[in-house]
């Protein structure tokens, strides 16, 4: 907090400016405007806002006058539901029929793209430099930045460097023609006399990619390898660069970029970087920033700002499960900028400061601490947004004689999501300048010191906490485990650690576990890394059906006082096993790194996965396993109860090998069965931690049997065994047919109808719509379809493109694709590795000749050397639904694309094959989305993110047709599955008294 | 009302009657002994109330010490658990250990024999007559009255009624040594001068075993064949004979008794009724009573009483979907006694009074009454009970000069259910006893017109409506239908009407019905009235492979729309089909009991089953209907919605011909299925009445088709078929298990793995405790065991009988078996017909056989001529649970008797069987109950109650093992076997925005 002194200065010459400016509006705000009026239509209903700033987004691909059109209409109905002002140009125009569509098309695409000129200097270089030219003539300096899409392949990142190497061209031509600014510094040729003429800012992850935190120095070195050249551009210019910042996962990344680039070129002054001081990670950044400075005897320059990317930070974060990384209370971010801001100009003599805000109270107090500090002019600077709040501008450059504007340029598709995001800054309910030109706050109110206010509304908040959602019996709610979290360098080092610890256990021989013992056998089977198949992990004791036999008596012998055990204590082992797994999360991903070739977050998920089962299916069991009353008639008394069925098989596939395993298991065990768990014979060592887990957690002999085994020696035996109730299965569709068809007859001595919980394959497509935002849709179609060598049930194995979309689709994927890296996981620069064993191999490869018979080969990726099961990343173009590969699954890195002549058809060829697991659409036509709800026909269905990586409670995973049985893993009727009901009816009526309801339900 | 005159001269009178009595307590409220401690413990805690009550009920049947210490353990837990007032005793005498709970067992004991003892005159004969002499010297005359078990077999009834003629016989020897009480009438051999010395009451349902208003005239003239010799007898003691009155069931023909009686002998004066105050019928059937006697020119008389049936009566209403046949404010049954007894002292020339009240403002009201219409003193007199509020007895002596108590004598185990009956009326917060001497209400208050508080209670309650249920959108909540009521003239005329109406349809054709068309077939099979086979109710068409291929083929078209449409409209067709069945749901019952020999109750709670089928599962859809949010993430939208599967085959049985194919075909039709429904080959007609009712309805073409036709010919078609996703069966094991199997073998084409919903057999058994309160254990397990001759899957099989009562058990069970009529259930007289056909007499003869050599024959019962398919009643004790007979499911009126050494080993043979359906405890010891609610595995268990009659969403019906797959049938996941679950997984974050939740929340 200021001294009370410090901040009644502050305070007067906010009010100074205030009044200095008083009457005047930003254009946005001016409802005289069309834009104005959008802007207070949003500002009074919250559905408008989503649907106006979603119309936004869509608003650059709605290429053809009929899209435009149907987008209209879906996006605000017809002009009775329209806003007045909306169809306004349209009714004068007598808005009629197909003739009032085109007025009206005219009208929005008009007003929008005055909207998106607002904000953007320029759709091209030359019209940019035009419009700086006149900013310079008006007084104002610029920062310039080129708009550019996500960067998804190396071509585009290229393409955009070079767009800066072309911007600079020219700016080194024009600013010949460019007078210095005037102001207090010495050079004619400078802007204020001491800054130079050229300013760019670059967004670092454009010039890469792939930029990922996984891959840290990799993706440093590819940001760094593109921004070097820019850099060496602008010092030829003598002019400025800023390194922007991003999004808080790329925070880390880019203050290495800075520092690496800082370093090569010590002593040229004009290079710096953004920060944001929203982020709860400035002030700890700053500091190091400064003292390395200081140390490394270099100049810096930090920009700093409040942070554009709120929603998505909070958003990202609480989906993730990771700790919000922005200040949630808005005047803790105001705090943090003038604290943060003051420790700058401490530090003048090292650091250059740009103070980039629109915020009076803000402004004031860089000011008033620079004069406080006497902070040279030339050390200082402040810049605001082009297009934005007008009247502060000026009333800087009244005050401080210099201000730069922060000019993007480019074309209208970038440009419509910085459109977006400016809308939203200045709409948002916290915003400075909603309050200080749309609302009017009090001027008090708005020179408040935010550090006293923080204060005040942490307290506020502190007195009404959030009312929490509460789990059963006082366990907290169930909460997805956290994910990896790579912009933490502890968790990008743990796996090394963790690889290189497991390593140590190569060669172990693993024993059965039956009955709480230990059992060894003489047939021995060994375990290998598929992506270095001499590498043996283990050697692992085969189960026969003697073995097999045996767990399933154990389990038998066990069930009774397990079933009697109740629901909560039965919970209780699970949330114990859960706890275990989170201290060894990091071993338990390595193995399957090893065992499987898991990339590092997908080995990680797999173990998150599992806790989430057990977290998740504990609480469930202690909702069910609390008898239900039913009816409301008096004098009886009915209750609805659940039981288990008796010993379950488990038998579980590779490719989720702790997750899908602990997940039966687990469904299993709470509800009081007993388990006889069969592992894939290619994870067994997976299998083995997860016997590992029960047992630490003390698990009663006989409740969980680890039975590996030769399928065809043991699979069957399991199945027909007349003592097994309950067979839970995930893998092939092959086998789970067979296992249903063995379970439904009945063997001699057998006690129950078995019941078999399968999950089978999928044939999965994404649907890209004509309007779809490629920028989202190509990564993760991509990711869908390779991540971990596409060998999940849940993976895309088709993506129906429509026709008019079809060839820029492609051309992105295509160049995406190539960029992808293959090898071993353990690297983290693989993003794709070897396939689980030569079976599958063999298998993928066949497919892969035939597509490429059925179709154009789009995309065939390198190989890596070695003995690795490696399949190169196919893309195969022009199948059609009677091809091979758009109908059996591959599990495998095999895509095939279909073009689709409209959306209807894309739904038909979707749901065509005989599976119904998956699937996704990216659209931004909300009657396309509601159809696709209705009429896409998979289990999990995904509308604009990718289709794998379903979270337990949240999406609820599993398909029905030949997919599965509609059991949905992770879902709240997934248990039900291992229980019968039962009803027990108590006739509470003895010689005619029948106690209240109240008395009579105690049991 | 009464006049405000004479209301003030009541209140002054009871004013006068309270201050003769002050300062006396009654000694049930008597707080020095331990009864007066007891109820006061029993008004301040309602559950120390029921367990007491309880207790008292189980009491007599406590025969060892054993047993007793138990049961007072179970019921009030240790001595630090207990009221201390209840370990008194046992405290003093240093209670430790066994010797401890021996005291305790002795001062138990002895207080509630104490309590017993207060409320009857004697347990014996002798003792009675002895304690009726004492209360004449008092001053006292009496009503007397022989308590008695409930009476199962005739041979019950004859030694009832021979208590009462031997009673009678020693009265006369006794009569002859009392003089007349002294009184104001002439005669000196007359009590008061006028009234008989000898006075009995007699509970007409005691006299007969099978007393039940559906056999309305032969409950009658069998009750009459035994009032008829009392009555002789007290005829010839110049006795009074009073006919009391029971519950509601039998109050018609109660007064039937009473009315013929009364014309045998119109010239004896001595003859009189109870009628009870608090029924809504009285005041007709009063003034039916007066009238019929003016007419008739016979003298009658009436005991008015308030009724002690109360919550037994509300009770019965309530679970059985009748308005409850009493005022349910107590104030209204006050009001309605003093406005009926004006009404019969205004009538005293033909209608002598017995005012039996303990209520001062009622006696005082009765009193002045008398006075305002100058009624002579013989011609009304006042009762209370023996026992009960002593200061009144004495008070009413003191004022009227004249009082009689009725004195119940007889053995504790009777007792004990008066004085359970009594205990309640004691301490009922409403009781005026309780409210004038143990609560000590304001006298005014007391004395308060009960008009006047019935209309003010009855406003108050207008005030405050109950806070009602409702169910999904807008319906009123899911009740049961209303069991059929034979108390209702209309609804026992019913049935005969029915019958003869169905009977002129007798021999039409039935066409299949296929895609909303009716559809002939040249092949015919007759199907017949299993009573009479020669009687062909009708021709039915029989459907081929190729009729059930063009169902499929029709309910395969008719499913994308029919699936399409939303649950409200689906549920609505399902309403609408319930509608229709209510018009017409005696010719539906009629069509029963002769199409597959059901007894009325038994057809007419088919169809409300059926109805609550239809009205259950519309609502269950409109549940589920809902999309279900999922998570709690931000930007991102969870919806689990569920699905149909495509076509279902709905094979169905014949023994719920209607309930249970309307609740599989409607279950399937709401969830958006298509239904194909091949009736039983021995109800057709029936299962043709449900087509015609979704045709009525409206259904869509080709959603309901309708295929009878031999399983041998297209059962195995039907299930094969590749288009048939679903099959819901219900029948015998074996056609169930070949179902499942053939279901699971995947067919060429076929999309979905197919699911199987059956439902199989049972081998239901019953433990009858050595506790169990025979008197409700013996009628209950006869019903379960042979009603619609033991025909249901639910049926009692095996009674399982614990040593120490398996001799009572066993000579009642038989006994009253040996009551029941066989023959043609049409008529109400018959509770057993014959089987459903041939092969079904056979197999179940078969059985018998081996049952005779397996164990020993209690009773096998006669079997009427007639060609019908009849098999005995057959009851075979002495099994064992090695015993074929106790092992497999008969389906017929075989009852096997086992005895077991102690509830252990009875629960364990109880759950032997490999089926697991139903099953059900006679017990009053809660521990046993709570360990058969544990370990008593059967999918329905009913404690002290009936086994079948399941209830809709009462008591959701289906078993586990080998009965069927553990779905549950009118249960809150049944509909979830029907569908699929599919997620909705929406990204709503667009451009780094995403709207609020409840914004994105909107489908």
């Amino acid at each position: 907090m200021h001294s009370s002194e410090l901040n009644a200065r502050i305070v007067s010459r906010g009010k100074e400016f205030f009044t200095s400016i008083a009457g005047e509006k930003p254009s946005l705000f001016d409802k005289g405007a069309w834009m104005g009026k959008a802007m207070d239509w949003s500002m009074r209903n919250d559905q408008f806002k989503v649907q106006l700033f979603r119309f936004v987004d869509v608003f650059p691909s709605l290429t053809t006058s009929r899209l435009l059109t149907e987008h209209i209409r879906e996006y605000f109905g017809d002009e009775e539901a329209m806003p007045p002002f909306m169809a306004t140009g349209a009714k004068v125009a007598g808005m009629l029929g197909s003739f009032g569509g085109a007025v009206l098309n005219r009208v929005l695409t008009s007003n929008v793209e005055d909207m998106a000129r607002q904000f953007i200097v320029g759709e091209t270089t030359k019209e940019a430099v035009k419009n700086l030219e006149k900013l310079r003539k008006d007084g104002f300096a610029a920062v310039v930045d080129v708009l550019g899409e996500a960067t998804l392949s190396e071509e585009e990142a290229e393409a955009y460097t070079n767009t800066y190497l072309e911007l600079l061209e020219t700016l080194k031509k024009e600013q010949g023609t460019w007078k210095g600014l005037p102001g207090t510094g010495g050079d004619p040729d400078l802007d204020w006399g001491h800054a130079p003429r050229v300013n760019i800012a670059v967004k670092p992850t454009a010039l890469y990619c792939l930029a990922n935190p996984q891959d840290f120095e990799g993706s440093v070195v590819a940001i760094l390898n593109r921004m070097r050249r820019i850099f060496r551009k602008v010092m030829a210019l003598n002019g400025f660069l800023c390194i922007d910042m991003e999004s808080y996962r790329f925070k880390d990344m880019t203050l290495e970029v800075f520092r690496r680039l800082r370093l090569e070129h010590p002593g040229y002054p004009h290079l710096g970087i953004a920060l944001q001081a929203y982020q709860k990670d400035t002030d700890r950044d700053l500091d190091g920033l400064l003292a390395w400075a200081k140390e490394q005897g270099v100049p810096i320059s930090i920009r700093l700002v409040k942070g554009a990317y709120w929603d998505y930070e909070t958003v990202r974060a609480r989906q993730n499960g990771w700790e919000v990384p922005v200040w949630t209370i808005k005047a803790e971010t105001d705090a943090a900028f003038e604290r943060q801001s003051r420790k700058i100009l401490e530090n003048h003599a090292v650091c250059h400061f740009a103070c980039g805000s629109h915020n009076i109270r803000t402004i004031s107090a860089v000011m008033e601490l620079a004069r406080e500090l006497n902070v040279p002019p030339d050390r200082y600077e402040f810049q605001v947004l082009y297009g934005m709040a007008e009247p502060v501008r000026k009333g800087i450059l009244r005050v401080a004689g210099r201000i730069r504007l922060y000019c993007p340029y480019g074309s209208m598709v970038p440009g419509m999501g910085y459109l977006v995001r400016r809308l939203l800054e200045n709409t948002a309910n916290e915003s400075f300048l909603r309050k200080s030109f749309a609302e009017e706050a009090r001027i008090e109110q708005l020179l408040e010191d935010p550090a006293v206010a923080a204060e005040r509304e942490r307290e506020a908040r502190a007195a009404r906490p959030e009312k929490e959602r509460t789990g059963p019996d006082g366990l907290p709610p169930f909460g997805n485990e956290p994910m990896v979290d790579f912009t933490r360098p502890d968790h990008r080092a743990a796996f090394p650690d963790a690889l290189a610890r497991v390593r140590t256990q190569r060669g172990k021989t693993y024993p059965l576990f039956i009955n709480g013992k230990e059992v060894l056998t003489a047939e021995l089977m060994p375990t290998v890394n598929p992506n270095n198949p001499s590498e043996v992990l283990g050697q692992i004791c085969q189960a026969g059906t003697k073995e097999a036999g045996d767990a399933v008596a154990a389990a038998k012998a066990a069930f009774p006082a397990w079933r009697d055990t109740d629901p909560r204590t039965r919970a209780d082992y699970l949330l114990k096993a859960a706890l275990i797994a989170r201290t060894r999360i990091f071993d338990l991903s390595a193995w399957q790194i090893l065992e499987i070739g898991k990339q590092w977050d997908q080995a990680y998920a797999d173990v998150t996965e599992a806790i989430d089962f057990l977290e998740y299916y504990a609480r469930e069991m202690m909702r069910l396993g609390e008898p239900q009353r039913l009816g409301h008639a008096p004098g009886e008394l009915n209750h609805y109860c659940y039981e288990p069925r008796g010993v379950a098989a488990v038998i579980a596939p590779w490719n989720f090998p702790l997750a899908i395993s602990t997940g039966m298991a687990a469904a299993a065990i709470v509800t009081g069965n007993c388990v006889v768990y069969k592992p894939s014979g290619l994870t067994p060592i997976v299998g083995w931690h997860l016997a590992e887990l029960f047992r630490e957690a003390r698990l009663p002999d006989g409740v969980f049997n680890y039975v590996p085994g030769r399928s065809s020696v043991m699979g069957d035996y399991l199945v027909d065994h007349p003592d097994v109730s309950l067979i839970a299965f995930t893998g092939s569709l092959e086998t789970g047919l067979r296992i249903n068809e063995r379970a439904a007859r009945v063997q001699p001595g057998q006690a129950n109808v078995k019941r078999v919980i399968c999950e089978m394959g999928g044939k999965n497509a994404i649907i890209i719509d004509d309007d779809a935002d490629l920028d989202e849709a190509v990564p993760q179609v991509l990711s869908s379809a390779f991540g971990f060598q596409g060998q999940k049930c849940s993976a895309c194995s088709r993506v129906i493109v429509l026709d008019a979309i079809h060839d820029r689709f492609v051309a992105r994927l295509v160049a995406m694709a190539r960029a992808i890296s293959v090898g071993p996981p353990e690297d983290p620069a693989h993003s794709m590795g070897a396939v689980a064993d030569d079976n599958a191999m063999k298998r993928i490869r066949e497919y892969i000749e035939i597509g490429k018979t059925e179709g154009q080969l789009l995309h065939e990726g390198p190989v890596p050397a070695g003995t690795g099961y490696y399949v190169p990343m196919t893309i195969i173009g022009g199948i059609r639904p009677e091809h091979c590969i758009a109908r059996e699954e591959i599990f495998g890195p095999v895509l095939a694309v279909m073009r689709a002549k409209d959306f209807d058809e894309a739904i038909q060829w979707a749901n065509a094959p005989r599976f119904a697991l998956t699937g996704g659409v990216f659209s931004r036509s909300p009657e396309h989305l509601a159809k696709a709800r209705r009429e896409f026909r998979v289990g999990n269905l995904y509308l604009n993110r990718g289709i794998t990586g379903a979270l337990v409670e949240r999406q609820p995973f599993g398909g029905s047709r030949m997919s599965g049985g509609g059991t949905k893993a992770g879902g709240p009727d997934y248990l039900l599955h291992f229980m019968d009901p039962r009803t027990v009816t108590e006739n509470t009526m003895r010689r005619g008294f029948a106690p209240s309801d109240e008395e009579s339900g105690r049991l």
